[in-house]
């Protein structure tokens, strides 16, 4: 049987009842596509006790009309957590998460300079900031990112080795569509028309000869670019289409 | 017996040993004195383990000749441990604790701009990584800090409600001299006459009529005055004496 917690007291007798049993952790913003699917199936799998949050959280948007906008299916998403098997689906409220606002953030030093960091001030902190809540919360061993939020997996497997957080950062490839669209809770924004041209940036990463020429190629496509950049040994991109930012990234080493 | 762990790995190792017994934790920066022998008095009477680290934190000096003369007494420090009867005393490298440098810090919010947070940049961001690190690497169930650090002490404890620490944020009463002098790792820097004349900032901060007031006093009495300021119902200040950085603080209604 799948327990519900929006009340953090509750959540913590909880967690004091599963004692030393192994937690994994999904964290999520609801709108639960195949991707969270796939980090929720291993969760299960390497884990006694599967535990995801649903937390829409409002310091890592930068743009409020992004924040206004963002899918909400709540009741499906349940649906989707108790069919997977999850353990614990925690639904706390922005008041408890932040219940004297947000006086205190986690900054990301050198990596806030670069791609999401640089191109949505405040994104990294808020997600540090809010993961760091949540680990403390929630007390995994394991917690489960996939690799289309790239950069952020990073932060959050450096924030965790430099504060000696006792949770295990598991990456986990990105899920795609037939077409080659990452899976993403944005793609839900986009026409249908959208999703098909939106596979486009999937495929000029894993075929352009450089960074500025697959912002080239977007571009000519009817994209309009935010960057394309290569770092670790991979490509990134993030790009607007019908007016909805899309991001992805590819290994540059396995094209 | 008194432990003593240089290496974090088997400070690991002895953590698990103790379970789920409850830690009490006072951090240091070594060269102890009579208010961190008050706190370890109260850490060993409320926990089964008295836990000390000693670390002198290099980020969260902002003055780095403050740091080059920064006392160390290691062995004096032991010597005050073990009569003490502490359980563990941690003393962990540098370049263990900040092993990839500096990257990531803690960001405390408004409190950065006034007091230690306005005239000791960095220093608040300092102490609340170092203290981060610290509470995830020993676990306490309870942590003490004194008043006279009593910003610090304030932003420490909101930091733990903010994230969800488990551990207690004991705070201890300002240990004095004689003389009303608030015990401090620095007094030592003074000369004789030095000590005897600082114990005036005690007395200023608990007779004078308001901030400026005692600020002018102590200007006329040839401390070099930072501030005089009131917060929390309470006066603090920071003066310079012989070229020695000092702080104070004294509830304002039981004056």
């Amino acid at each position: 049987m799948m327990r519900i917690w929006q009340n953090l007291d509750q959540w913590r007798e909880r967690r004091c009842a599963i004692g030393s049993q192994a937690v994994g952790l999904v964290p999520t913003m609801g709108a639960l596509h195949r991707g969270h699917a796939a980090l929720i199936e291993r969760c299960r799998a390497e884990n006694q006790i599967a535990a995801v949050t649903i937390f829409v959280n409002p310091t890592q948007f930068n743009d409020p009309a992004d924040l206004a906008r963002y899918p909400h299916t709540l009741d499906d998403d349940m649906a989707l957590l108790a069919r997977l098997g999850v353990d614990d689906v925690l639904t706390p409220k922005a008041s408890d998460l932040y219940p004297h606002g947000y006086p205190f953030h986690m900054e990301a030093g050198e990596m806030t300079g670069v791609m999401e960091g640089a191109h949505r001030p405040g994104f990294l902190q808020g997600v540090m900031t809010i993961v760091l809540k949540l680990l403390n919360l929630v007390g995994p061993h394991r917690a489960y990112f996939g690799e289309k939020d790239y950069q952020q997996l990073i932060a959050i497997r450096e924030m965790v080795r430099e504060f000696f957080i006792p949770t295990r950062i598991i990456a986990c490839p990105t899920v795609r569509a037939a077409s080659g669209l990452a899976e993403s809770t944005r793609n839900a924004l986009l026409s249908e028309a959208g999703r098909e041209k939106a596979a486009a940036i999937f495929h000029t990463l894993t075929t352009a000869g450089s960074a500025p020429e697959a912002a080239d190629t977007l571009t000519a496509a009817g994209f309009t670019v935010d960057y394309v950049e290569d770092h670790w040994d991979r490509r990134f991109a993030a790009a607007f289409l019908e007016g909805v930012r899309l991001i992805d990234n590819v290994p540059l080493g396995a094209r």
